[in-house]
Formats: structure tokens, sequence, C-alpha cells
């Protein structure tokens, strides 16, 4: 009997961290134990239902549609971009089952090796594995992650060409995963100078757009860099439809741009044919953005930045480091205290401590590309928002959602754990 | 300006043939002008009620759910492949956004290279190109596609192996696209046992399984080689919800297929997350076959086979040469007499004066691996059941579908056109 062990050493790919996280996690929670739950990158909120409306009236649309997406989701992800300051044409977009197929295909079609922000998202790098790519990994600035240190950038580029590889795509997140911080205009400028310096194409995930707590600060790379900049995004966060797979992204308005869709198209009719078309109605509606809609996005928005900003303040009080959030459900903190006063050798160990020993669970920054000594992990608020939509729609209407017993008792348990591995801020 | 060509060649990937084909027939409808669509396997039914309000009712379900598929879902499909003489337990089955990703994935996790009939479904060997495969082409013998002559499989592994190909997976498909037959028990018995002895894994891609003509005439290459045979089928056929992307797999009951199982999550969790959860459930409920939906199915099988029957009587009568169908809604005529008469150097030759002299819009062979010269096409008869829902149920519930005017009109065209191109039977 062969075994299937000869497979490719590319295709050896463990599942999703954040996956396999919230798995983990939920089989505990099944058991009937209460987990404080932070490793899933999951919006939290419930469906508004308008747009649970929008799907029911396309349930009888079972035609396989345009590999690209149709028309109307086209058209209204075209306005969508346009509206937020990035003029866009219904060609100019494809839909796919989520951003995360897209951002495969175009890791695959573009050219060259792959250069990611450290830490990035998990999948990021994992993909680029996936697509036979190596990875270039450039440190973020202090102050904020979802871009590298320009200075860095430019010298990792010098030394990958040096030793042989072939620096193509630059991945850039704004607002980011796994910081939940917002890089300023002024870095996006000097990040894309040095992208068009040296031929790279930027992949500008603006998954979190909606959600940065000052939207209008916003510098997108498709307005800097235009003619090589392409854009993915989606449905999964501000309108919270991570388990609907919708997602988009927009190549730019060039001769070369209309040959990379023709390439991502071709990947895309042979990998997975198009989203679910009941979906991409409900879409079109979604991202025509009727006031019902921009309303609920403006509410959850509101929730995920009180939330992520009280917590920031607990942990920072606990006595852990912790870059200030600017947008999404994310922090990135840092417990370097506790390495002299509990035994722990790296963040897996940090992270493991936490859920078996605090049954908080969060995911180390090794598995965002980070180095594994490094005691920091990810943090998501989102899933604190209640343990069924009754509370959901509650937090999302609350004055106060801090106040909300499950939030705050969730948020007190996080900083006790935070406290007693630090032994606090004053420890 | 740096352009984008300088992609791997295995990111060259034209658009699927059938997706294109049928963008292309849907683009010349919409100026109003009449095509008899046969290019696409959409299985051109509307969706039965209960299916559309199963999916209504979930329609507040946003959570990405497990990788693999909700608990709920993998149970309804081992249930299914149970009760067809597949023993199954839920944690053999992997669900995706459609077979078609799953099928992707499993060429990419699977070693060694691809063996597949020639004709076959246009996706296996462009998925191979994409996984960086080399494909291995074996003839199916003369009466019956989906699977490969014995004799001739035989013979081409031993050539691969001598010319340091390292044939890994077996494709078979039953009831075939392209062709329309279904492999008699003898015959899948044979091919398995040469599967065996080459210690090939093999692909049974089943999506068209519950259109046989006589379903208790199957035989599964999982019941005669089960530890080294994995099934994938979905819901776009039977029950024709192609749109809505939702498929599974079965991995074998073994330690191997637990490994592989590993490795399917892994690339499944960072290809596409999961499909569509309103999806899932709907299909939950599809899976579980209650009455309605045994019916429903029924009667598709029926209204298939009469209006292929049809077809291929009309297509035999007008000079073509085809197999017979044994299941499905294809038919693979050959026109080898239009060559004497007409000037056509090729199947796209044919298939292109198909579509512009005649309107009748057809997929050449050499889309599914055959020879380019040779004068054959794939055909589907399920588009032509009716241009809305209102004409679709009348054939459904028709006591004679291939008398209703707008399928015999269609029908009559096409044997018309044969007929003009191969001069008649007697011609």
């Amino acid at each position: 009997m062969l075994s299937y062990q000869s497979a490719p050493v590319r295709t050896g790919l463990p599942q999703s961290a954040t996956l396999a996280a919230n798995e983990r996690i939920r089989a505990i929670q099944a058991t009937g134990e209460s987990v404080v739950h932070l490793a899933f990158g999951e919006a939290g909120l419930p469906v508004l239902p308008e747009v649970a409306a929008a799907l029911s009236a396309a349930a009888t649309e079972n035609s396989y549609g345009p590999t690209a997406g149709t028309e109307a989701v086209r058209a209204a992800a075209a306005g969508y971009l346009s509206r937020r300051g990035v003029p866009t044409e219904p060609d100019q977009i494809i839909a796919g089952p989520g951003s995360k197929p897209l951002l495969y295909a175009l890791l695959t079609v573009l050219p060259g090796d792959i250069v990611l922000p450290r830490p990035s998202w998990v999948s990021y790098a994992a993909q680029a594995a996936l697509a036979g790519k190596e990875v270039i990994w450039v440190d973020v600035p202090e102050h904020t992650g979802g871009v590298p240190d320009p200075e860095a950038l430019e010298n990792a580029l010098l030394e990958a060409r040096w030793k042989g590889q072939r620096p193509g795509v630059l991945v850039v997140t704004s607002p980011d995963n796994p910081t939940g911080t917002t890089p300023d205009a002024e870095l996006v400028r000097q990040v894309c100078a040095v992208a068009e310096r040296y031929g790279l194409v930027v992949i500008s995930d603006e998954i979190y757009r909606d959600l940065a707590h000052d939207p209008d600060a916003l510098l997108s790379p498709a307005t800097v860099f235009p003619e090589r900049t392409i854009v993915t995004t989606g449905l999964s966060k501000a309108t919270a439809l991570g388990g609907w797979r919708l997602g988009f992204c927009r190549i730019p308005a060039t001769r070369e741009g209309a040959q990379l869709r023709e390439r991502l198209v071709g990947v895309a009719s042979e990998v997975w044919s198009n989203p679910a078309m009941p979906v991409q109605t409900a879409a079109g509606y979604l991202l025509d953005e009727p006031t019902e809609v921009r309303e609920y996005v403006r509410m959850g928005r509101d929730l995920h930045r009180r939330v992520v900003t009280e917590a920031h303040r607990l942990l920072v009080a606990a006595g852990a480091s912790c870059r200030s959030p600017g947008g999404g459900f994310y922090l990135y903190p840092d417990l370097e205290p506790a390495r002299r006063r509990v035994r722990l050798r790296s963040g897996m160990d940090l992270a493991e401590v936490l859920l078996t020993k605090y049954r908080v669970g969060v995911l180390c920054g090794e598995a965002f590309g980070d180095d594994p000594r490094a005691l920091r992990f990810r943090m998501a608020t989102s899933l604190l928002y209640g343990a069924n939509d009754v509370q959901r729609w509650e937090a999302l209407h609350s004055a106060d959602p801090v106040a909300l017993p499950w939030i705050a008792d969730a948020l007190n348990r996080l900083a006790e754990a935070v406290d007693d591995l630090t032994g606090g801020s004053t420890g």
C-alpha cells in the first residue's frame, strides 16, 4: 500500500491557524466550559434583517453566473469603491467566494515572490507556500502594523535580490490584522514609493476598511499608486457575513490589469466557478449601501471601537505593552514582562497557558510570521458581543457596551490573566 | 513598467471552456437572437420550493463554520452515500463550495501525475496544470466513456513510467461528462484492478450519479476498491443547484485517508474557508432526501432521460454517430461524414459553424482533451427545458416533454443543422 506521504512539500499545509484555533475552542465550549474566545476574526454581529430578506428573495436563483460575478454585484462593488475615493468601473471587479480565494488566485497568478509585513494575517504566507512562492518578511514600524517599515523594506528588497529571490508582490492591510492599527497616510505614501521604485505590485487588503475609527484618514495605495495596486475586500467584517463567503477585488484600469483579469478569471473558473448566486444578489443590495446598511455598519464600527479601546486600556493597565487600535477588532499585545515571572519560552507557550490555565483563547504571534520567542499574541474582541443574537443586538444598540455584564466579565477575565502573568503594570 | 507576463506557465490558464462558451452564448442571446444553447452543463431545472424555504430559514446564519463543513451537512452526506451502497461516516466527508474546488484540492494534494480518460470533463486537465501535474491521456472504449479502456490504460501506465512520469491518480466519471454514457460494472472492475496493480488512487466523480437511467446498475469504484477510491459529488446536477456551489468528497476510512483528510482541510482552510453557511444548511435538508426531494430528483431524471434519448435518436437519424446515453444530459456525437461535404479541419471549426451559421451552441471535443481534428462535440440538452421557471415546471411535469414546442423546436433545429452538415443518414 503506497501512502499519500510523497505529496510535494507545498501541499503539506496545516489547517489555517485561526480556523484550527476556532474549532478547538468551540470544542471546549461544547463541553459546557466557559472560554473567553479571542482567537477568531469573526465579526460577531447578527445579520441585518433586510440582508436576510435579500437572500431569501434570491433563493430561486440556481444558475451558474459569470465567473467574475454578476453584472449587478460588480456594478454595486464598483460603486462602493468609487464612493470611497477609488473610481472604479464594473469590469475592474472580480467577485469570488470570499476575498481569501481571490488572494490565493492573485498570489498564484502574479509573478514573483511575496513581500509580507511581519506580523501579518496567517493566510498570506500559507497561500504563498501553496502557490510555490517564497516569502520575504519585513518588520512593521514600532507604532503601526499593516505595512512594512519603508527603510527595512528597501533593505529587504536589496538583500532578497542579492540572494537571487525575485520580489514581485507586496501585501499590505489597513486597518491591520493582527495589530488593529491603521498606518498613517505619509507611511502609505513612503511604502508605495518603494514599491514603485522596485517594480512591485501592491495588494491592498481592505477588508477592515469600513471599521477604521476614522475612515476619512485612511489612504488606499490604490489612490497613491493606482496603476499597480490591486484592492481586495469583502462582506466578512463590516457587514458580518464571513460565513456567506463573498469578496471581490479591483484590478487596475490598465492594459496589464486587463491581462491580469483574464488570468484571474481563468484560475477562478477552474477552482471555484462563482460565488453562491443568492449570496451575490444579497451582496448587490448590501454594496449599494442603502440607509439601513450604512446605519448597521456605523453601529458595528462604534461597538468594535468601544470594546477594543476598553480592552486596550485594560491590557496596558495590567502590564502589557500594545499598539493603540485604529480600526477593526484586533489587538496585538506584548507580554514580555511575564517572561521573568512565568516559565514561558515562546508565544505558543503563552497562548497555551492562557487557554489551559485561564481559559482565554488567543493566537500566538508565530501564527502571523512573528518571532516564535516573542510573547505576543493576537486577540479579537468581536466574539464577546454575545452568546446569541438577542445579546448581540443589545450590544449593537447599547450606549455603553463595555458595561454589559457578558462583555465586562470577559474583558476582566482577560485583564486578570494578563495581570497575573505580568505581575501588573507595577509588577 | 513591468508587465504581468512573466507569471509561471501554469498560471496562464484560459477561462474554463464551458463557462466561456456559456458567457459567449448568453451575450448573443442578450441581443435578442435565438441560440439553441447546448454548450453548458447546467441542470436547467427550477429550485424545489422546499429547498428555497430551507435556504431562507438559514438566512441569519453568518458564522464561519468548520472548514470541512458543518456536522449536519457531513452527517447528511454520509447518509446519502450510505444509502447508495457506500457505507460512510460523517468524518469521511469534506464539504466544499462545489465539487470543483474539492477536485482541485485533491489533484494538488495527492502525489503523482494525473491519468484522465480521453475525452473527459474540461476542468480535470486544467486543474492538473494549475496544480503543476502532468496529464496522461488514455482513450475510452468504443461503446462508453467515463473510464479509460483497461488495456490502453495498462499500456499508457507502462509507457508513462518508462518516460519518467509518475502516474498517481486516475479520475473516472459515471455517468460520464462528456459522453453521457455509464460504464458497465465489469469494465469498472477491470479498471479498478489495473489501478490497484499500479498503485493509483482513483477519484470517482459521481456528480451525475442520481441521473443514471438505471441507478441500480451503477457500480462505484468506492465499492470495488474502497481503500483507495475518493468519491466526489455535489448538488449541481440532480438537485439543479449549480449556482449555489455545494459539493462534497468522501475519503477512505483508512489511516492514509485520515492523512489525506488533514491535507485537504489544510488547503481548504487557506483557499476557501467553507461553503456558504445558509447553503450548507439547505444542503443538509436536501441530502437527508425527504419524499419531496426524492420525487423532484426522479422527475428530473425522467425529463433528462426523455429529452436526451430523443436527441440521440434525431442525431443518428440525421447522420451522426453517437454512443447511446446511459445517464445525465449529455451526448457526444461524431460528425465525420460532414468532413467530405463541408470545409471543416477541426472540431473547433465545426463548433464555430454550428454557432455562427446554425445558431446552435456546442463545445468541441478538443475542450475535453479529444483529438482536435475529430469532428466531435459535446452537447447538453438540459438548457432546452424552458426560458423561464413556468416552462421548466411544465417540462418537469409533462408526460411527453419532447412534444413541448420549445423543446421540439430546439431539437429539430439541431437535427436540421446536423442533417445539413452530414447530408443526412443517407447522404
